[in-house]
């Protein structure tokens, strides 16, 4: 076993492939995890399952309630946008952008890394399907890296260089379903709707939301069919 | 009134002082305080005074617990210290560093400040009382502000530039207590102690942990009386 890593889980496709490249590098992963006041309680749900599934050694959820900031579809009361087409979705910063959560995020990931040791923070950001979000972009983690040198004990006084590692960076969706499948992911336990339903007990994506309608695009593309339920009456 | 400001407010001295000096810059000051998990939760009582006896025009506290991260004795079971010599006060990290919670604090206030379309973000932290803590430092504030050019829809898309503020930067706590005075900070609003008791209702400052030793030698030192409530039977 290498060395230690965090790695943020969201329980989303991206993260959990994100951490099945932490664990294929040899990291032994810490999975950080948030509960930022999220409409739908079931990425949570997702981020226990994918950790415990992808061999995380542990699993910490901090609880950081981002709704007395607002300024996103995510955490207040912005209507999701659905059904848009693909071209409308890459363009600009979506309204589910959540202002600078992926620096919130990491900076969070950076005060377990000083105290469990890691080094290395890993992260499921994706440049190319979300190119509104300017915290998804290389230039973004080489900032905070240069950040993340001054900012800790072991990086002021011992020297230490923090790694924000981003595998699935320069990944379409596409690539991102080959390579989790090829790391053995099980996608079935991954939870990606902005917008779900729950049925008999079954939570069901709407299929309709930007974040299905890429998902769904990203299955297609590699030749795979989705493995979890949709809403009844939606057809990809 | 000038441009719009986002305060880190904690209820301390000193960021009651960055809320007075953000306000002489003409600023209108959005404060933001933190429900991180504190040992004392007369800290967050102090913050919503000192943010309204200060003028801000707003205060938004976010729900951030940090227990899960742990790694403090602000948040975690270790012993504070108490009765130690200024010497040993000053010299390397202190058990009551909480890792990467500037960085934290900052990320959102920056997210705040995409929200209401503030540039500057002020903090009280101060580099010469508390030297052990990395992320007070000049190098720190600079890095952060590099990221925040990058982070941000405003910097990013829009050229933005925010800037961290810390007027306290290089003073000593004596310099706090004179600027706070001219200032028309009112002291007795604040609270310092990471191990304070309550007695009949009223909040009593241990007077022997590190933040007491530093506050009440600031106050002796600028030939003024700290007017906060001491346990009985303390006398500085």
């Amino acid at each position: 076993m290498g060395s230690k890593a965090i790695v943020l889980v969201s329980g989303g496709m991206d993260s959990a492939v994100a951490l099945a490249e932490a664990r294929a590098a040899g990291c032994a992963c810490h999975a950080l995890s948030f509960d930022y006041g999220q409409r739908h309680r079931h990425e949570l749900a997702a981020a226990r399952r994918v950790a415990e599934a992808g061999g995380a050694i542990d699993q910490r959820v901090v609880v950081l309630d981002l709704r007395a900031v607002g300024g996103s579809a995510l955490t207040s009361d912005v209507l999701v946008p659905k059904d848009r087409p693909h071209a409308a979705i890459g363009a600009g910063v979506p309204v589910t952008y959540v202002p600078a959560r992926n620096t919130i995020f990491l900076a969070v990931a950076l005060g377990l890394a000083e105290v469990v040791g890691a080094r290395d923070l890993y992260v499921g950001v994706n440049a190319l399907d979300y190119s509104g979000y300017p915290d998804c972009r290389p230039e973004f983690l080489r900032a905070f890296e240069a950040l993340a040198r001054v900012a800790t004990v072991a990086g002021a006084e011992h020297g230490a260089e923090f790694r924000v590692r981003a595998p699935l960076l320069t990944l379409t969706k596409a690539d991102i379903v080959r390579r989790g499948r090829a790391l053995g992911v099980d996608f079935a336990l991954t939870h990606t709707c902005y917008d779900p339903r729950v049925d008999a007990g079954r939570v069901l994506a709407c299929g309709r939301c930007d974040a299905c309608r890429l998902r769904l695009k990203g299955f297609a593309e590699a030749g795979e069919r989705d493995p979890i339920p949709y809403a009844p009456g939606f057809s990809p």
